[in-house]
């Protein structure tokens, strides 16, 4: 691709908001269960020209968990239901390879990419919390375990999605083949983990295949995005820290044979938005003061994998052994309080108004320069846009901070394509040879 | 329920047509995976007032397989992108037992169940075809234990769709309290095949349980239904045989203390109407004058359970042992081929033309007639409409067939309410007491 480098939007779809108290605030429409707010929402984006919405999914819900977790819809119905109300977005859910089969992930996301006239993407996750497995009738596997398996799923579903050649379906009524048989290519894939034949019940999909994302911040995460991904989700809480990571990620990406280009990163940011920096600062202050550490200890412990009841919430963070399962956020949290010298309570406060993920707080013009400077520094290919609460938490961002990209040159006025695809700048793979 | 007992009316939705050549009829506009026809036909049948629209599923597909299942939508995001075209028409989908898993199962239908404001049903089938495990890494279970596995499983959706009182999320912004810690019920299901814990991460649906539908006609089968079904979909070829298949079904469902009007039982058939009896026969000969021994010899084989390439097809079916994974529809032929004494070939074609269902051919006014017959007689509680091609079989049926049944008192000429259940007649599931 040559054309010009131009920053790419998703829109992290989370009705409860993404600041913990978010779905508190007097203007806040809750939450994740409502579909009248998720559809106004999806097209506010769309009509800002975002490249995507996004939904996280967790497969697991403790009685008291966050709202955005608590209750909300099966996400590959409900990007289903958005293709209808939508016209050009991309749609992007999360689906588990630990607790799912390659045959109905990759039959899923085809059947959204034909629904929406191919604008689907699937985020790739291995599950990280192992309370899952309790409503599974199974155990949680091992982070390596989950990795290895999640390799060869995603194989299996980029086979089922090359199953039938793009000319496949003749419909020829008057000789009767529906199908040409000559068109079609069993899979017949037989590996460690999965034996799956195929071929799939379904044409191949208007993008080839829907696009992947993938999350995993760890190095077998980096790696299985690094092979496969075409968009990469991460949280990074400085300049420094992203641009260490983009430059990891891109010589993986670059050392597997493929062009760095052919991988976007996108880390995500809650923007804060004043006309002033103290508007700005009120606000944040104004979510934070519905924030008490009950209501934030719990995501931190989650994040690091520990109880820290034990400890004085105004110490620093003790030095607690890494979970195996929870590497790549518990080290990032954890480098996080050494570097800034945050006490056990400031870092849930941080983590609860975040979620571990970066807060730009200032005016527009603040927010698009820090943009702008992540961009330019090779730090983000893009970024997937958290706004504390829903509607008007995106409707400050689409309204105040798009337009200033937009005349810098950095944000398209105007789909170029229909397709996600088309969005992101990238060729329809093709079909391999057989 | 002491409402008038009125004619149930699905559409099942099949844009290949039910008829095994219906795709090659010059007005046919195919198919399975043609979106476009799938929501224009959804919107004919809400129009007539259709009780749902019924998607089948299968889980494997041969390359030489009829474009009914060669490609098709996966149905549980096709259902999710029909809530959004449709207001009042029920929207009922397959999904499997022994290829699901209860969590995604209940999620999924839960949240089909609000995008469309209380109208989704489940069709539990524990999938009969052997070969659907060669997609799946795994083997497949005999007959018995798939439906033992099925009881369970159904028992697992049905409790954790009941994982919140239908007034848990109180959404209190002052307290900060989003869901009532007191209104949730913690699964905690151990048993023989299952153990899942809950709760399930979504609000009780409007319809408190989306329907659901059984159709498998074996006695494990039967059993399910009348401990569980809403409705009962069966293939009957003769008035007297659903007669007796009707009798059987409610005994067994007021034996497990429910009431008989609990359960629907909806026949399919394929309409095949013409203004004259000689019309209708004509179009029926148009339709099977493309269908070849060769084309439905595999839909005659795959229902026996066995190859037939040995036998003359002008001969008898022979005497061959029924196999366990098949039972109730290889019987249901066997019996079809000795009362009418009818040759292999002629049974090839009986079974291509109408999939094993009852054709119906006749004038509007016979057609509504035999209808009555079936009603009135307690061979049928309504009817799975099965048109032999789309979008004119559908269009036929509801412009010359569904007048005469409502000018008769037969069939509502509009919605009452606004759920499936409604539709239906069904009040609400109560919560069961802690």
């Amino acid at each position: 691709m040559s054309r010009k480098r131009e920053i790419h939007l998703g829109l992290f779809l989370q009705g409860a908001g993404h600041h913990v108290s978010g779905w508190r605030h007097p203007h806040a429409e809750a939450g994740s269960e409502n579909f009248d707010l998720l559809r106004r929402v999806s097209q506010i984006a769309e009509k800002a020209k975002f490249d995507m919405v996004f939904l996280a999914d967790g497969l697991t819900s403790g009685v008291d968990a966050h709202p955005s977790t608590i209750a909300r819809f099966e996400p590959l119905t409900l990007l289903a239901a958005l293709a209808l109300v939508t016209d050009k977005i991309g749609l992007a859910a999360t689906s588990s390879t630990t607790y799912g089969e390659p045959y109905h992930t990759a039959r899923a996301f085809s059947s959204i990419d034909h629904l929406s006239q191919g604008r689907a993407a699937w985020n790739i996750v291995t599950t990280s919390y192992a309370r899952t497995a309790n409503n599974f009738s199974k155990s949680h596997p091992e982070h390596d375990e989950r990795y290895a398996v999640a390799e060869e799923f995603v194989d299996v579903v980029r086979g089922l999605w090359d199953s039938w050649d793009d000319d496949a379906f003749i419909k020829n009524k008057q000789s009767g083949v529906y199908a040409d048989p000559a068109k079609v290519h069993v899979l017949d894939h037989k590996s460690k983990f999965y034996s799956v034949k195929g071929p799939l019940n379904i044409p191949r999909s208007p993008q080839g295949h829907p696009i992947l994302i993938q999350a995993g911040s760890s190095g077998p995460g980096q790696d299985l995005a690094a092979r496969t991904a075409d968009v990469v989700f991460t949280a990074q809480q400085s300049l420094a820290e992203a641009q260490a990571f983009y430059k990891s990620l891109k010589e993986r990406v670059v050392k597997l044979g493929r062009k760095a280009d052919d991988v976007a990163v996108m880390p995500g940011f809650l923007p804060v938005i004043g006309r002033t920096a103290k508007e700005a600062a009120d606000k944040l202050a104004e979510l934070d003061q519905w924030t008490d550490l009950k209501s934030a200890m719990p995501l931190l412990e989650e994040r690091i994998g520990h109880s820290l009841t034990d400890y004085d919430p105004d110490g620093p963070l003790p030095d607690l052994p890494i979970s195996d399962q929870l590497r790549s956020r518990a080290e990032l949290l954890t480098a996080l309080a050494r570097r800034e010298n945050l006490t056990i309570r400031q870092l849930a406060l941080r983590v609860a108004a975040g979620r571990g993920h970066h807060i730009m707080l200032g005016t527009p013009v603040e927010i698009a320069d820090r943009m702008q400077e992540w961009f330019d520094g090779r730090a983000a290919d893009g970024f997937n846009v958290m706004p504390p609460f829903f509607p008007e938490g995106l409707e400050d961002f689409t309204q105040l901070v798009v337009p200033i990209l937009q005349e810098r040159g950095l944000f398209r006025t105007e789909y170029s394509g229909s397709m996600l695809r088309d969005h992101l700048g990238l060729a329809r793979p093709a079909l391999p040879s057989v």
